[in-house]
């Protein structure tokens, strides 16, 4: 072998969000060698974006002196509707995206690298599972929780998709008679535990409570409340405060018991803007998760934060790449 | 190739119960050519049914002038903990075995054939989804309701173990403060649809009714009811039937969209003896069903009774003896 050496291949992420777009190249081992972002231009119906993303790995592949041969591929996670098969974005309102868009003909046609695409809550939970706190387990669930309630599901080692739909955490049923979802039905998850069902049910439970509680107060005044305003009154003791996020996670604890029930994943891995909660959020979920767990579910399932906050996006999305290998 | 002639090889399942031992030879593609069953036999701690299973084995080989070498292997399900990775049993009462059994070992070496091992709910699971109502999709979610409540996940065409205790179905919760379980916890899906869980709703609402109802009367004479009773009642019209076959439908409905949420398989496959009931039941889960699954997988996941009844076990089993190719 002398004289001569073989690079090893390196991987493109791509996290397509409504407001930026995050790049990295990563070994195959997972590394992050180079990683930036840029702004998403969502005007004229998003028609910038993939020329936008196009340009962007060009211009870094120049600065880093790289060629389009030294990459097994490109994987994207998106928003919206996505077909796999074809490399397809439909539906992706907060991109502007009504019509479909063919993501994967022009990137490959324009950078000369393969190219594959899935969910962005997909490809959160492949990072997840590859670099954080799965550990690289073949079964692991995530759910994050932000403005929505989403999830990705690894089992067998390998993203379970289902017919296309799966995932939908979120509208797991945890209450028969619940909350009007957007999505139509009642009581999904998503109407307790996202960052608006927590704030929503703080208001119900104010209403009806009579004690002494800052949160009380400030819905009261008609100040402006967060989940993390509600999380932080909670780890204060205020007793309102406490109520709410006791409610929520229970909520959570039943929808954490049901997924492991049925798949018994090594981790459940909770992530998104609500879990900056951290630990608080965790301990008082896996409290209620012990009541409706399975006992030997209850052993072998653990749950956990999300370990790599905003980057799982792009180091899911380049782990897609490897398949193309 | 004249004056060669190489037969396929073929898979024996073997379905393990606590009052029969099910036996079939199946071709590679799953058409059964040969079956016959056996009592179990549970005296002496279970003692003699392993070796009861190899002699009917080769009693039949004998029978049909089969050598070992014909097979690709013997695949069995079995009650209790099964070690599936050293071919062990644990924990499986209705055979009285109590102590960990070696069946793989003892298998192999007594009939010279490969063997692997999975519980009887997985193989009933497999046996579904390969020859019966889930037209051996990659993606089938299969629940039996019997004396309990079990299930087995088929996605991308393997089952879902997760660390090894996934499918339990039966334990996922389906009222937060219901009935307690003997899993110690509250509310699990097999206290409301399990046959005895039929006979409890039942009970419970017949003691707040008032009206005119047959179910009311036998209850409350000191019949004996079943849930058979109860779907036959429901059937007629009987108004507190009805009212206890909603609710357990209810619960079945909320399980099957949870399942279908998370998962989106193409079916959902209903079976065990409950699921006599039919059609009947079918389309009163599946109105509950719609009621909590979200819109796109309404769409794809289709509620389905089992076709195979009794055979799904020995079939799903045999499958199993594909991976020793």
């Amino acid at each position: 072998m002398e004289g001569h050496y073989v690079m090893d291949k390196k991987i493109i992420g791509v996290d397509l969000g409504g407001t930026t777009i995050k790049f990295a190249i990563l070994t195959k081992d997972g590394e992050v060698q180079q990683k930036w972002s840029i702004e998403t231009n969502t005007l004229d119906e998003g028609a910038n974006i993939v020329p936008d993303i196009v340009g962007s790995i060009k211009h870094h592949l120049k600065l880093y002196e790289m060629e389009p041969k030294q990459f097994i591929g490109i994987g994207m996670g998106s928003p919206g509707t996505v077909d796999r098969k074809n490399g397809t974005v439909t539906g992706a309102y907060n991109l502007n995206w009504k019509t479909v868009q063919n993501v994967k003909q022009v990137i490959e046609n324009e950078t000369g690298i393969r190219f594959t695409i899935d969910n962005d809550a997909n490809v959160a939970a492949l990072g997840e599972r590859w670099k954080g706190a799965g550990e690289n387990d073949p079964d692991v669930a995530f759910i994050t929780l932000g403005t929505g309630v989403g999830g990705g599901i690894v089992s067998n080692g390998a993203l379970v998709h289902g017919t296309g739909a799966a995932g939908e955490v979120g509208h797991m049923n945890v209450e028969p008679n619940g909350y009007l979802c957007t999505c139509g039905n009642r009581g999904c998850l998503e109407t307790y535990a996202s960052a608006t069902g927590v704030v929503r049910v703080a208001r119900d439970m104010a209403e009806e409570f009579a004690g002494d509680s800052q949160l009380k107060k400030q819905l009261d005044d008609g100040q402006e409340i967060t989940a993390k305003i509600v999380f932080d009154l909670a780890k204060k003791n205020d007793i309102l405060a406490k109520m709410v996020i006791d409610r929520v996670c229970h909520y959570l604890g039943v929808a954490c018991a049901n997924i492991s029930n049925l798949l018994n994943p090594s981790f459940v891995v909770i992530g998104g803007g609500v879990s900056a909660a951290g630990d608080f959020l965790l301990n008082n979920v896996a409290n209620h998760f012990e009541k409706y767990a399975f006992p030997s579910v209850r052993k072998t399932t653990h749950l956990r934060l999300a370990q790599l906050g905003n980057e799982a996006g792009v180091v899911g999305a380049a782990s897609l790449a490897l398949s193309l290998e």
